[in-house]
């Protein structure tokens, strides 16, 4: 951590801050420049919060120098994690493909939809039951009766699901969900985090709308500081000035994640852009960019979907944009 | 609502399209264009969602023409709307100043400090027992504790109480809470606004970071449509490119708000900045630019803050404050 | 200047570090902490260029401690800067109200605008003789002849001139203009503002629409380092995610400008929210917040102007705000 | 063009808008509504501005249907365009590697870059003569000489020269110039985009920092208006929210670009992350994505660079990078 201090701080003030430092238990290095004092700390800053410090008269701001996730970070945890979930492994050269409809709507679709994402290659079942939605007025999601039809739909192809969880009260429907999605407007429910560090099962961990690459890693943190280190990254777009699509991939987050993190982490091409027409192309550039995984929305009839129909792809599309994902995936040595 | 067909739509097609909206229960009104084929919707729209037409192949995008929000809408309800809470009105020219500490700390810190911002001329007292901390390893705050100390203040200085709710199961501890306050990372978590809907306290809705106005005000609908109706909008800061502050204080969105809802709506400029420097003249624009009230973070010892000290003035530069807030308040003529 | 290096940098490669380093005339002091050493420099770092170190193998990252601009830089001078142009102040006290059509369009326009202007009393006429359109099928502006009208306008008035330059070879036709505006995107066109710096009319130096605050005041430092001193920034609203109104006004820039620079600010809601009815308020709010002038939009007939008539407001519109920027401008102490 | 009439409209009003619409050559229709009425616009709208259409007092707001730009447009000319420049091709189907120095710096650095990019599979050199600095106290590059310099470069391999143009009175030494780059900045330099028109060399238009494709298109549009078809389009990054890499590559613009215009596009992956160590995976997605083509920056020795070192990869690294992007050509059909 690095202090700055201000222009017009006095000599007695500066020794004043360098006592404060010294009885918080770390070293402080003073360096006098000609019109600012920098003062260098060294030893265990975990518990020294950059705002206190800024809080103080004399000093102009505070700059961190190592990250403030222990963790998740690839520093202390130099091998890639890799994911079990209800059998299918992912990260470490594995490659997960996640799809399904956004909502579950019926045993029907949610069977028929499986079968043909297990006949494509697909090795998740995703599936909406709880259904975070902008309007009080709009479809909801089935709720535990959309666990119960995934359930039906595991059963009968063995694809471990994938469902959002909105709420710790409803865990007790989560039993036989194998990985548990926390949603882009959840990622910084901390308490809902703290919770989901006590349970056994994978986290997958959307990124929020508007929250940067190290804020995502801290809700990682959260629920690795509670106990449960099996949390996988999924980058959905981001909120940006541009509205051609619904957000913005940021693709790039991928790679950097890679030198940060030994967590996996995937792409959702379908969230982020809102687009049908567009999974095909950020599909690949997903496996490209070196990710662990994919999640694609995919639905029997998109225009009679209940939810997010605009950027669903039907089961044929999907078998066509894995037949790529496939080569890609060859290319850059990953095992689907 | 307004639709806005592909340029390859055949005759048949459109047909088609129309078939289904006329089944839906809404009047189409096709427009034939040279390039585009355009169809008006009239009649209750309200349950059909843009993004399920979207799907439909031969429809290139969907206009809404009327807003989603019904309650919270001043076409519908062009009274503005007055909350009281423990005896303080807000809105309809009723000015609020909502002030104290970020987090509650001790007995001593938050009475002294209720004080003097009755002193000063503040009528509400804030303060933090449940504490959002984007790092596990931060202060969270005294929790049920610092609630008690919140009710030791009031009982000594007759302000009443606002302070933030972080998941429902704690709603118990908040009987003798005035307004319950809603932090902008949980705008939309949407199981606890449709809970908050069945209290029956007021409750402070903070902007999301990233949300826009339309989205804050599906929100305030989502504790509406479930029966509370005493929803006060608080701006905060958005998220954007300029990190020269902590965040963008939106001032714009209150006058714009005034066009499109009766609630009432204030501002924070201290968690907006992030900077203590910044409150004093972005307070008195908050009073400028129409606004129902303030939330200002005030400490007796801004350096010693167990959290966001960097943003919190003195009891004594309150005071300053207060005093052009006032003469703002009369030029507004806004009771104070 | 701080050098952090990576984790994995051995003791030979930062002593290389620090030979480099001092040969560049900077005395480099490293601190060796557990887990990464800095290095902070002391001396004339104004030559070392952050990303030129950041390529360097074992550097981690590069943090600025002083600002890069120099001659706009408060620290080293003080004084407030006030401009005159054309007979009026702008700064140190003195608020300049700059209104007029956004293009000016006939003799009569804005002959007729100016009057009403002066007679509610803004004291500098406004309005566009170049203009930059986003569409090349768009009004581009009567050029060099809306400039001879404007010197009519001010003949009739008395009030100076301010218009937007957008390319130096049209210098030729601003001898009668007071002050030269230069656009939002123009911001950084940096041989524009090298030419600029060698003329001896005053500069208002409009924001980018997505430029930080150091980003522009490093915009004045190219103009003023070529030898003009007299630069007006003028704050016109940011990009951000937020569509409700055209872009967003960045007000709480005006105050931290305050604390970095010496240069005039004003504010400009017309442009910032592209909708007339927001100005009014706004205005308030920019003299409450501390800047030096406003800029505002006046048509004598909106519905019917060639640009930009949205934002526009009436002559007895802007007579009316006048009376409130007035009694604000009493309340905070300034001359208009 | 849609316009959506506020509710508070009278009849008389709304007859007098349609009269108005009339007049202007268009044919309207109306859709009178509950709570709105909308009016629908048929013929040749290209002239009439939605701005000044929001003028008019009973106007809420005003939708577009068809995009403003024309000649760019796909609708209008259904066949990519390719473009040759100094004899290699780009676009419908070749695939351009431009790479070389961000600055020109000296011969030998010059020549010896441009083999090895040769060597390696580059088909295009690509160097800053003209160098836009946001200090007006770093090098701002070697300007004529530095055009010399490329042209001997060219001279030895044949590869084609790319290169920046900041101003237009530069433009006298373009004459060897291949293609002719506009740089992010200047993207919205209306005189500068008018005058390349009349230019007959292809021009590489970069995406401004903070520009919507749309924006962008129109750029595009200024230029083919004034007589010049030739224009590449290059995504480098837009400005959010995210600071963790210098800005954030936008690739799923390209694949929705393709959708709306026959131009070329290519991505730039050194500027838009500033990150060396991200260039490999990006250019991998670039390719993946749909692109026409990349733009990387090579340096001999990027620790040495004098200007935006830290991006650059070494010629080690390009062909490295190279081995991977050629296998992903041919994945993608592309001719490299």
């Amino acid at each position: 951590m690095i202090i700055i201090c201000k222009k017009s701080a006095k000599e007695a003030e500066i020794q004043d801050l360098l006592e404060i430092l010294s009885q918080k238990g770390v070293e402080p290095h003073p360096i006098y420049g000609e019109t600012e004092t920098i003062v260098g700390l060294v030893g265990d800053t975990s518990k020294i919060l950059a705002e206190d410090i800024e809080a103080i008269d004399i000093v102009k701001n505070v700059k961190r120098v190592s990250e403030p996730f222990k963790l998740a970070n690839i520093k202390f945890h130099p091998n890639q994690t890799v994911v079990d979930a209800g059998g299918v492994k992912i990260g470490g050269g594995n490659f997960a493909v996640m799809a399904g409809p956004c909502s579950v709507e019926s045993e029907e679709q949610i069977v028929e939809t499986a079968k043909k994402i297990k006949a494509s290659g697909g090795n998740f079942l995703r599936g909406g039951a709880f259904k975070p939605r902008t309007s009080p007025y709009a479809f909801r999601g089935l709720k535990a009766e959309g666990l119960r039809l995934l359930e039906l739909a595991k059963k009968e192809t063995g694809l471990p699901i994938v469902t959002e969880l909105m709420a710790i009260e409803h865990l007790q429907y989560f039993d036989n969900v194998d990985v548990i999605q926390i949603g882009a407007r959840n990622m910084q429910n901390f308490e809902l985090l703290t919770e989901l560090g006590k349970c056994n099962k994978p986290i997958l961990l959307k990124r929020g709308l508007a929250n940067t690459i190290e804020e995502w890693l801290m809700s990682a943190e959260y629920i690795m500081a509670s106990g449960n280190t099996d949390v996988i990254l999924c980058e959905r777009g981001i909120r940006t000035f541009e509205t051609a699509l619904r957000n913005t991939y940021d693709l790039s987050c991928i790679p950097l994640l890679r030198k940060m993190t030994h967590l996996p982490v995937i792409g959702d091409p379908s969230h982020a852009t809102g687009k049908a027409a567009m999974v095909h192309s950020l599909s690949k550039a997903t496996v490209a960019v070196g990710a662990d995984g994919l999640m694609i929305e995919v639905h029997p009839n998109p225009q009679k979907a209940l939810s997010d129909g605009a950027q669903s792809i039907t089961p044929e599309a999907f078998d066509y944009v894995m037949k790529d994902v496939k080569k890609y995936c060859i290319l850059e040595g990953k095992l689907l």
